[in-house]
């Protein structure tokens, strides 16, 4: 444009592998930076997905692949929502990102050849680099294998054992440890704390050259500074690299700054010369290159839907509020009445829309970063000792914490509540991220109780009853939206409701689509009996043997799990009391439920509202 | 006896409480020590238990109750089987030790108020502690909370969790850790070593009296020594504690001699003082005080059965063998027809029988430590490179890596071998051990099958089948013992097998104790068909349709799970093909299951083979 020597600038969408970006000068990689950040910007305002990581990570992706041959080398994003970069770079056009039939949120191992392994929850990374370097050794191969992983991901207990296992052994790794400082909301541990205490290690060189100065002043202290030689070595090798990583034998490079390629560059060539794993901590700024993504530090910019990217306003529908928002408002209630109640969340308090009750009850509150289980036994703990925990965390994450909800706090049949968001189905992050699994490994563990609200009423009941009773409550509620609405009720434990009178036919049915059946079945004027089933454990017996034995037909209607879960186990009940009549179970099959909206996803399996009416 | 001055000896028939304790001098506590050496060895060889790790805690737990008041300081012992001096000081017999009518192995919190948390699975202890302090703190009261951990079990994820956890808020716990450089088996990855430059840190303090000495023979050296002094107290702040605890914000006490009362009691003084949490890093010798457990570097003495103390030979009937010998010899048959094939274990190989597959395959095993997560996450890496895992653990504690085997393998649809070693009941371990509850999440999760053999036969043909199919297939043995037997036979995968003809009634059974219900029923004379259900998933569908239906009446027979799993599962299926007969579900309730012999355990369920052929 101006009057400057032209720099080469590449159109995003001739892009077929990296290879061009070795032919392309610094200054070209900054404006491709720059590039990339405006595509992803623009894409993600348009599909919704992960921001602020994908905006953090665009140099360092750049320089891994001057580097490195992804065609042979391999590269393990850990969670993997920050790939987007990398798919530009491979050839990947962001246009349907997230669709269906658009490129995945995550690295894919069937989607490029680039993909070497597939992330989703986090750290898992390391543990999968040691396997694949295992392999390669043993087959005698010649590569390298990059895990690239955030700061919040490695405070993580299976990071850490993955670290650990490194020093096992010398097949090589070569970890970019990705430091924002920030994770989804803020690093939380003694392990954030020492990364800080690394950026600031310049103090200690300082220090080191004023000592030197002086003591090079004298004849008597060169010589003593000479003879001091080994502990000046020492005290180099000590204090300099004594870190966290250096006492589980990993070779330490850095802090890099992770927006300046050439660094970065030089770092990663030095990593690759080593004969041992080493791990270069980079420091990025998340969400760098949007204002309103980089001046956000509550995490809000992490996962977006689409907004506008023009005013960092999120298209949203103002009469609508999340199960996640329906939630947090009745536990700031219980909270207020309850002085014993103390909340728990695992990085996810964005996400289930919780800042309210950390701001009201910052002394009972707790984020205790990505550490499920920790989150889990700390409850355990907490219940021991009187306290009432509320153990907030997605159904996806929970399956890393079913042994310590099972060991440490339902084995002694401690009291706590379980609240389970984005239970169900979860539309576009796909199978990594479903929530289908976790009320069949609850359903199998004694002293835990499992119910689903279908209205809000009943989901301000259901967190009030699980203050009254001894054992464990978990509630699981869906990530799609409802309108708010303030009624009461008060539900009895185990009970179910009848929503409809019916002849012959009745479904027992979970959630808050049973709603939705039920003004479908109204409207097509079906006379079809309609059980809610708010309890999917205990279930109510009762009603079970003096009305739901009656009908000729019973369908079980759970589009919130797999089969093998409440359906499975309801049905078992009903052989069991010698039901002669027909069953029909409408449940999520045996199957990892690949990308696609919500309702794509139920139309699926058969499990949408007309899908359902169709069998009557 | 001598002539020397008497020693105040203690009955330990006579304790009631640990107050005693702090009347005796050191030199009776000495005595103490060795006679409840004496007292664990004699009550272990006559009941079976953990012996090794009991003998090595014997001083320190002294010290602890001597320094703490345990009816209002909190004591969690990880894992918990150490605990043996610890009830004995407390005023529980060992007499009945694991039985159902004696005091448990691990601490219980019903048993006595000097319990207050119950540990079994490994590494609990640190969050849990957190959790308690977290309780304390917010009531205001005032009392120590301490977690005590060996070094194979804080080199677990969830042990670093809840270290890293320790740094956020100020919440005291005390950790004793103790290193007996052991652990299990032995220890693993790079925290072991870094424990091992900790023991050896005296080095630094050598060099920094020599530099000191050096520095104070002139008065410029003792200037320089002064001026210098923020220097020093830099190199000592970083030096001596920037181990990987200070990394995390603990204060470090240590090593100190774990057999030495005195010198435990001051460092537990000193901890008790400081305001934060700290460490007290103690090294014990694992099986002191008994020879052969001393001598003993393959982990056999850490849980046995009964043996002979003055031999040291354990009680064993030499014409059976354990079905984790079965396994183990048919995992070195594999493993030399298949080059592809790795072996994994986390600290479990000595329990199952797999030492001679590291001895003639050490390149392709792998013992990663208490570390079930990474053990599954590096498989997935590991099948993703082509190489075929065979991953060896407990059920119980393979309840710590569903997801990781749920998101890192089976969603990609790799290819593994799973063996669930002590799957079902196990008798005197008692609830925090029984292997009854992954059968239901192995069903639940897709690309996962299950299978379990009833005869060795079957044992060897689903190993060689596993390499043959696609996916993963999770192989279930119990922890009884069979026969010898090199019969071979090819199973067809997910077929099973009809043992006996006869009518109107079919048993559906699942195991080794399909044989014995086989036996019985032959010698009762009952005309009733049985089916071996080899494969619990999947089920076999084509014998189901054109011979199971057919019957009046179907008893569903799974003694090694729940009923939340393969019972349930086929119960649905059954109703789903429109079953009009009975259905008899005769699987494990939704309890935890408390100790007891392993037929007593049965009994209590109606599950033994007469309560089977009672229902006839």
């Amino acid at each position: 444009m101006s009057g400057k020597k032209e720099l080469k600038r590449i159109d995003l969408k001739t892009i077929k592998d990296p290879d061009f970006l070795k032919e392309l000068s610094y200054k070209e990689l900054d404006v491709l930076s720059d590039d990339i950040r405006k595509e992803i910007i623009d894409k993600v305002s348009i599909n919704g997905g992960h921001l602020a990581a994908n905006l953090g990570v665009v140099e360092s992706t750049i320089a891994l692949c001057r580097v490195f041959d992804f065609r042979k080398d391999k590269l393990i994003f850990d969670v993997g929502h920050q790939c987007y970069t990398y798919k530009i770079l491979t050839g990947r056009s962001l246009e349907r990102l997230r669709k269906s039939d658009g490129v995945s949120g995550f690295q894919k191992i069937n989607e490029s050849l680039y993909d070497h392994f597939e992330c989703g929850h986090s750290s898992t990374s390391i543990s999968a680099a040691k396997g694949m370097a295992v392999a390669r050794d043993l087959n005698h191969e010649n590569y390298d294998v990059v895990a690239y992983i955030g700061d919040a991901s490695i405070a993580n207990g299976l990071a850490f054992e993955g670290l650990n296992s490194l020093a096992d052994g010398n097949n090589k790794v070569i970890i970019v440890f990705n430091d924002n400082d920030m994770s989804i909301t803020k690093p939380v541990g003694g392990l954030a704390k020492s990364f800080r205490k690394l950026s600031n290690s310049t103090l200690y060189r300082r220090s080191k050259n004023a000592y030197s100065r002086f003591m090079k002043k004298t004849k008597f202290g060169r010589w003593v500074l000479s003879w001091t030689g080994s502990i000046k070595n020492w005290l180099k090798r000590h204090l300099m690299s004594l870190n966290i990583f250096d006492n589980m034998g990993l070779a330490y490079i850095g802090p890099i700054d992770g927006h300046d390629i050439k660094s970065l560059e030089k770092a990663l060539l030095k990593a690759k010369k080593y004969d041992r794993s080493s791990i270069i901590h980079i420091k990025t700024i998340k969400g760098k290159g949007f204002k309103y993504s980089e001046n956000d530090d509550s995490g809000i910019w992490h996962g977006v839907g689409s907004f506008d990217k023009n005013t960092g306003k999120v298209s949203d529908d103002p009469s609508l509020i999340s199960w996640s928002e329906v939630y947090a408002k009745n536990v700031i209630e219980e909270m207020g009445s309850h002085s014993e109640a103390v909340l728990l969340v695992a990085a996810t308090g964005v996400g289930s829309a919780l800042q309210n009750a950390f701001e009201l009850y910052p002394n009972r509150c707790y984020d205790v970063g990505i550490a499920e289980e920790h989150e889990m036994t700390m409850s355990g703990g907490l219940a021991i000792s009187g306290k009432h925990p509320i153990i907030s965390i997605y159904s996806t994450f929970l399956q890393r914490a079913f042994d310590e909800l099972s060991h440490d706090i339902a084995r002694m049949n401690l009291t706590a509540t379980v609240l389970i968001d984005r239970a169900g189905l979860v539309g576009e992050d796909g199978n990594t991220h479903q929530g289908i699994y976790d009320e069949s490994f609850l359903m199998a563990t004694p002293n835990v109780y499992v119910a689903m609200a279908s209205r809000q009423s009943e989901a301000q009941s259901l967190l009030s009853l699980s203050f009254e009773n001894k054992g464990v409550l978990a509630i699981r509620f869906p990530r799609s939206k409802v309108k708010p609405n303030n009624d009461k009720e008060n539900l009895s434990f185990g009970s179910w409701k009848k929503e409809l009178d019916g002849h012959k036919t009745a479904i027992v049915s979970v959630g808050p689509i049973t709603l939705d059946l039920k003004e479908k079945l109204v409207e097509l004027n079906k006379n079809v009996a309609l059980y809610n089933a708010i309890f999917q454990k205990p279930m109510d017996e009762e009603l079970i043997d003096h009305e739901l034995l009656k009908f000729d037909r019973i369908i079980i209607y759970d589009a919130y799990a797999i089969e093998n879960g409440f359906a499975n186990t309801l049905a078992a009940k009903l052989i069991s009391k010698q039901y002669k009549g027909e069953v029909i179970i409408k449940a999520i099959p045996d199957v990892f439920v690949d990308t696609g909206s919500i309702n794509e996803q139920l139309d699926r399996y058969g499990l949408s509202v007309s899908q359902i009416t169709e069998l009557l």
